[in-house]
């Protein structure tokens, strides 16, 4: 896994007043895009907005208008797109900062969601989760989205259904499509959670295999990831939480029991997460103690060949000595008897060792 | 205990629209069964059904009718099954992912409950727990039953009362009918449990007997296995106290005190479940001191046995050196004295190492 | 400590209809004993129940009645006494299943509290706690209690103050009773708490003079006996706390104040026996720090000797080489200066070490 | 720190009717001090009672009324008061037993109040955390104060102030006094847990600095006063909240915001001791892998000297053998060729290491 | 990261009266600042006051005053402030001592605020997070804000905005401005989460790079500062969830949004600290491992050195010996013999060493 570094620096925005939207986020310079749908049941206009005034008109418009724009650092255009449709601007500071938790806000008149996006980013230090700040605005008829970039959307399901005549999403408000696309983004978290799970399982065979070094830096940036994908989703159950409580002003009692439906898999989420960290705290457990066993293998090899050996050195070592007087060295079998006794040292050792299970 | 993989794929779903049931567990190619209760106190029938015109029929009548469909990989026919009893899309999209959380969530008709049945499952690897995910849907005089597959059913029991003609259950709504399908789902985790205090006894043993490295990952396995226990079990008591507190809309007074003792029997295999917890991270502890102690033990005999040597060593390195003037190898009693001297240096070292308590 | 081992098979009850009483506990074929106090202010009447008839006249009696079933083993007693004072099928089938976890439930016309009677029971292989099922049903005017034995009763102060004349428990209801049997067991917790106290302070003076091996066992057997203690008394905190806050229903206000002492008692015991989880592990923590430190100490020794010793022995093992050009073999002093320079090395070493405080 | 012992036996209780008041502490006989207080703005009349007659006219007096008993074994004494201000007989009970828990209990005509009155012991063994069982009961214009001993009296600076006749004290209820006793009390955990910030500093520098294994029970004792502390303090947060939502009827509004205030005194001290504690545990790992380290370093010295001399002394011994046919023995320069090729090996050797940053 | 070492001492404070102000802090003898703005839309009144009547007249008046005072070491200048707007004494109390954790209260006639004003200061021991007790209190038409002292201050952006007739602030009543101050301070703490990121961040790269003893001690010090920064932001969150839920009284309901705002921003912060928390814990037992990790390294080529060598030397000692009767010796080739069943001895060893996976 890749290493996971800070990027955003939310202090560029202290002094400033509030409400005032700075952006916060990688550097980008990518154009931003503004796609509207103008839909209601019969109809549906597709275009991409390269003025406001075309976003007047839809917003006039009795069909449900919904906005997208990938590209929220150039905060400029944000801000212009967001008084058309008169968003609050502590809500245009939020869509800016994409260190912005996510929540739900009711404003007075539109609500305002942040989800992020998640998705798996294959980058050159290897694979990681990748964050990506989403806005949700939901008001009379209108859905504003603003998102960091464009490729790679897990919107285009939603744009598939809008685009079909006989689709039920056609015939419901702006409430069902923001729900539609709170539920694509954590349909998704399911393919991270995969992710998630098999390099947990690969982890968890390459330790019980054979613990390496290399291992413990991948248990700790699978530890990392798996804090990051927490913080990223748990505040989202407590917000979708609130938009089901508030009964009726702003979801219709039709969109609750979905709403709750997509509840449900967030906290399926956020519970396997806790399973998956449970997992890898088990797995540092079993690295260490695996890493202790090997030693103690090892000590234990060294130990036998040491109090094996020493003696017998010590004894050759007798029978190397340069004294004058020493009567065993002219026996006639002594150098054999020497041989007797160490072999006989060597067989009781090993059957000490034996009887203690040390071998 | 057996290796325990994920083996479901929920991102299967994404990009659909919500309340589109899409079958997410093993792959099986079994057929599905589909067997029909229609009882009251007086009569009971029988019967699996082959044409959906039959459940009608049943759902029409009088009677209390009890639907079980075995089989919910195929989606089509759970679909036919639900539109004949007017469930909820939303319902039926979670009846067909064995992924789903246990629940329990109302809809304007019926209720909708989601138990694991859980066995203990004998592989090739050894066992393990196994979850099939069970979907019960309680409406106004007809209960519908959703399992992975027949064999091995715990719902047995439930029929042969069924079939009694002085059995309580025969003169009880559909709500006690679905009570007792839960209680017996959840007496049969007591059976999964005993079989987690063996293994978990039988752990213990073997641990504080001798510590061998193969424990280590029976440890660990012991440690997920209760993960995932509790993973299944938990969420079901939160369901079950929102049934007991809805009061006597979808459940009868009558049956509330069964409904507590159900979720008293979940909050005890729940505390069960946390208590062997806190006896597998003991027995990490345990494992983990244990193999220092071993390891100190074995340091110590190989500290004995050098310290006691290498003095020597040197001693009879020391008169095996060839210089001309080495007055001590001429005397008469030289080698004999060394002896002495070394003797004395062992006797001297055993007295140190059982003064400091090494011996 | 002695081992805990699961005795009791919950699993027994798996696919009986709800109700059904089972014996769920320890064999035993012990003689049932059934005695009963009939008692107002003036009169008391205290005796061993044969028949049933005698139970249905005390409970027609104007008097408090009080029956008190040591046996729970002969299912067939304890239905037909509870039969005769109208007990709920579910609350039957508790009484006999030691495994049901501390509660108090309020049925229509009486309360039905577990509580478990804890003692500390010298076995064989050392003392542990040992918990006695005993379930108390209060209705208008009677109380029920049943126990697992008879032997070493703690209701017997109960009993003494109903024979007394003067004692205050004689002119209050069966709800006091109710009150004075629990207060009984929970005052018998601080002597089992006391117990703990005692084994963990022997434990930490132990293990702070000396850590051997068979503490690792005793920390973790005391571990498991503060887990299985928690278990007995921590839901019935919660019962309790019910039943403080059923306004005078079954419990009388005069009561309330009784039993929010015994709740307190119940808290305090809680809180003790955290603090002794907290005090155990950190003697695990102490343990496994002492035993790294005793391997640090064994380790310095070796490295001392050994480092001294064997360059030692390289040195006379170079003139005891056989070359036939070796010039200081030859001096006159040679054998000397080698002495000379080995002390010199030895003294350089000891400086070392007694520098970088390894001595 | 001196070690901490249990000294009281609440279980000397068991068997005794409810509300009968028996001595739980240590074993004392000193007098018992019974100093009293009738004040109003105007007036102030300050004595020691020696009978209750004089208590029994304070309590008629139209005066605020402190009555504070030093000395709680003289359990007659403690009743005997009681009975003149008819305190509960279980309020009663719980004074005399220093083991009952910082609570605060409403009872119909009085508050009856427990607060742990800390301080820093200095005994043989070293300094340790006392806690004197303090009783307050507040009712209408009396305030009764129960306490272990009188000695360093931490209600002198109240005292003081009621002797002072502009102090607001004097013109405010009984109510006031209460509090005022109470912030007394918790102004002095200040004290407290300076002294114990001072003991984790030093053992933090001492760690720091140079592990020894006298501070591993150093550490381990400072855990357990921290437990003890936390257990004195923490429940007297939820029962001065319990005072200050009580509203108006037994404290005054003009208090509650006093009141309030030592809350947060309350809630400061169990933050700060939850920060000392993650400190300590931080000491913990800190120790231990400072002992770790150390016992790396130590392994490293001994592996560099083995690996250096083990191979030499080998060579060495190689050419102390004494067979016939050795060739390099009789050439002119093979003793001066060997010290050559040594040297060379050593040379080699401390490359390698030097590489791989052993050295 | 430098050592945090406690200087305040609360204890000071005992056995005064409640509300009576004493400087818990720092010594300190700068003066103090009085700076006064006086404001509304149209007109902005900036001065430092010198006497307390320009204070009094600032009250009067029907601008939004906003008094700060830098420096509460001088408590007789804070009382007299707070005497002419009316403050509660045991919010002044509060005001003067800096171990004040962070709340909201409600008084009659005004809102009390503590905030900590964190700053990342570089000391001669390196840089450490330091916290400036920061007291806001809001009445009509008025804010009073007391500092400990004036350098650095980031109220200064706030200011600015005042001095600007053009900015909203200048229109809105004294709640904004308190909320802009508040807001000021949270803005901070990104700054200070941004220097403990990257300090998290160098501490991780040294650790997996290469573990020095050094860095320990590291890990240590930035655990404690973690435990200090939670400490310091953690209360602010309930405190503002408060002020947001006191509907309309002192906080109109314009403001409240901005507050939810501020809220989120704390509540992102203790996030985010709650992750570098499990971040650093993580590298705890990172270093822990990567050290055991080294230990086995250098253990392992003490072993296959050591279990080379020392067979070895036991051979060449054999034929060391001075036996008169070896026939071995006087072999013609027997000492190149020798060699050859050394090597194979090495062989052998290297490829079961090699097969075991030790080198």
């Amino acid at each position: 896994m890749a290493k996971r570094r800070r990027r955003h620096h939310q202090s560029k925005k202290e002094g400033l007043p509030p409400g005032t939207p700075v952006y916060i986020g990688e550097v980008r310079d990518a154009t931003v895009a503004i796609t509207v749908f103008d839909y209601d049941a019969t109809h549906v206009h597709e275009f991409t907005a390269t003025d406001l005034a075309q976003l007047s008109d839809a917003r006039i418009s009795h069909r449900v208008t919904w906005v997208n724009v990938s590209g929220i650092h150039k905060v400029e255009i944000v801000e212009q797109v967001c008084q058309v449709f008169g968003v609050h601007p502590l809500a245009v500071e939020d869509i800016c900062s994409t260190e912005t938790r996510p929540k739900a806000e009711e404003y007075t008149d539109h609500l305002y969601l942040v989800v992020k996006m998640l998705t798996v980013e294959q980058g050159d230090e290897g694979a990681r989760i990748n964050a990506e700040h989403t806005s949700i605005i939901v008001g009379e008829r209108f859905v504003l989205t603003f998102q960091e970039e464009h490729e790679g959307d897990v919107f285009d399901n939603v744009r598939k259904r809008l685009r079909d005549d006989r689709a039920r999403i056609r015939s419901l408000g702006a409430d069902f499509l923001a729900y539609a696309l709170v539920d694509a983004i954590v349909d998704h978290y399911f393919a991270v959670l995969e992710w998630v799970g098999d390099q947990a399982e690969a982890l968890e065979d390459q330790v019980l295999a054979n613990s390496a070094p290399s291992q413990l830096s991948a248990i700790y940036w699978m530890r990392r990831e798996l804090t990051f994908f927490r913080k990223q989703v748990w505040p989202l159950r407590d917000g979708l939480g609130l938009l089901m409580r508030s009964d009726g002003k702003r979801m219709s009692a039709e969109v609750v029991p979905f709403l709750r439906d997509v509840h449900d898999h967030t906290v399926q989420v956020v519970e396997s997460i806790e399973v998956y960290r449970e997992i890898v705290l088990g797995l540092v457990d079993l690295y260490m103690t695996t890493v202790s066993n090997r030693m103690n293998e090892v000590m234990k090899v060294l130990t036998v060949i040491a109090t094996i050996f020493i003696p017998l050195t010590f004894v050759v070592g007798v029978y190397g000595m340069n004294f004058d007087n020493m009567p065993e060295l002219h026996w006639q079998y002594g150098y054999f008897l020497t041989w007797g006794v160490m072999l006989a040292v060597v067989v009781t050792m090993l059957s000490v060792f034996r009887y203690k299970r040390w071998l």
